[in-house]
């Protein structure tokens, strides 16, 4: 395996560097075989200093400094106009220039997004990038959502396309082989749902390149019925939540069962954008170390699969 | 309090009329004072034979002859033109007729349907009737989430009525003073969401007739955030039965935490059909002695606390 440069965004999420640097400290140390080059961008004064209160090795660490820092609720489109010096910025730099082969941030997410889409190239035939995430099966299994918000009205060819990508993803980041596709929808047969389900679902049926399974309801989202579970990003984002939310109330109510942990969504550290040229993972604002560790986990995983060639070639 | 008669379809569910029977017995056992006059429509012969087996106390108890029955799959339209002597077509020429002052039936939902919207009078000025259901709360409470299903591509107009009837409901159903009306939405900002959800936030923050307290999100759902829960019925179909198989998950991990419980459909009853001129209740096809017990104690609240008129002065 070739060696990787994954490039992390230190400033961004609101535990941010602390928890960033935990969750470095926390990778380096369960790493037996080679980890990934690590590019901590960010205040290197403040990083630096962190590293050395947290004893982190920086054999295979270097510090990038951003003198800039794009906060949770600036307008991304001008923020990263205004900061070509902020961390996420340099970092889509890095990733473009090919210094890194993936980039990381539980930043400001339209800012992550506008990047990914502008700094990087859109997969020539990808009509929009998505984003996806996992949630976890009854049987212990992980089944990928997709889009999770950021395609709130969609075209019913774009259901089709998450699902070429969703199945991509599935199958080589989580090795599931002919990954089964459903259609999330108000009732199994085909002729259900509102109008765009019910036109997406002859895309899907007549869709050579995935395994389509049919409709799936509310009810099966949180059972092994599909693979990847394919939906417009309003749908999506408010399964994803909801499911997100069970963790909490679990929590609150002093439910303990290793189920329910299976709600935490640090384990899946975050997001992948699909669709784009290279690896990008966005995290959740309140990703705390072991968020940070699943996601280096993860983009390390796209790079070495090299996951974006594969959906380079779906496209072609 | 004047009497009640409410229509029963004792043909209705994949457990009838057995179940409806026990939960017949299980209404009357629990009414201190006087319970409803119960019309059970259906198989007479059967009926007479269940009553008798299980000592029901007939009292309150008319049997009403119903020849032909609508199965769970049939064409509603169809099944309604062809079977005028089926329980559904005869429960709602009672209820249209006065006899009775509510139809419950877990039989063929979309019969149910279009037999309230042409059996029965949509409230003039209501564009859509709506159904609505009950989601448990962290607090223990409950909120309406509507629309539930049959109304998957709305006009915002539509969400807006969704709001007022569902504040009635809430009103006099749960007790709720003003109950707080949310949009759900993928973001807590006005401007947030799809473009249904974006244009029908200015009427409802406009609607003086409710009290609208903004976007909710997914994570607020089973969360004390808001009394009536608005939403296009694609999204709601799916919320609704993600939560309802938090149930089944908790029975099939073994989790036993009273909080769960109230995942359990069948203390709701069922779901109310909305915007039509009297009380129908819609129950699960697998309703359970419980669940037809409590969507009589419901159908009699509905009509009790005349809702209906209350729901037509709220559009003159």
């Amino acid at each position: 395996m070739p060696e990787m440069n994954i490039g992390l965004d230190m400033m961004g999420g609101d535990f941010a560097p602390l928890e960033a640097v935990k969750g470095i400290q926390m990778y380096l140390s369960e790493q037996n075989d080679s980890p990934a080059n690590l590019f901590l961008i960010g205040d290197e004064e403040k990083i630096n200093q962190l590293l050395i209160d947290h004893k982190v090795d920086s054999t295979h660490l270097t510090v990038v400094h951003a003198p800039q820092e794009i906060d949770m609720h600036e307008s991304p489109i001008k923020a990263l106009k205004e900061k070509p010096q902020s961390s996420i910025s340099i970092g889509f730099q890095y990733l473009a220039a090919g210094k890194t082969d993936a980039f990381i941030s539980a930043g400001n997410t339209g800012a992550m997004l506008v990047g990914s889409m502008f700094s990087l190239k859109v997969i020539e035939g990808v009509l929009r990038p998505t984003i996806a995430t996992v949630l976890p099966k009854e049987n212990g299994g992980t089944g990928l959502l997709v889009d999770v918000g950021i395609n709130v009205d969609c075209k019913p060819e774009n259901l089709n396309q998450f699902a070429i990508m969703g199945s991509i993803y599935a199958q080589w980041m989580f090795g599931v082989n002919t990954p089964r596709v459903g259609l999330i929808n108000v009732g199994e047969e085909e002729g259900k749902g509102n109008m765009i389900a019910q036109a997406a679902y002859p895309l899907l049926k007549e869709n050579k390149q995935i395994n389509f399974v049919g409709n799936i309801e509310g009810r099966d989202l949180l059972f092994d019925k599909a693979d990847v579970m394919v939906c417009d990003g309003f749908t999506g984002n408010i399964i994803l939540k909801m499911a997100e939310s069970l963790f909490e109330l679990a929590q609150l109510k002093k439910i303990e069962h290793s189920h329910f942990d299976l709600f935490n969504f640090e384990i899946y550290g975050g997001t992948p954008v699909l669709g784009v040229s290279k690896p990008v993972m966005i995290g959740h604002g309140i990703s705390h170390a072991l968020a940070f560790k699943n996601m280096i986990i993860a983009a390390k995983k796209m790079a070495d699969t090299n996951l974006l060639a594969k959906m380079q070639q779906a496209f072609t």
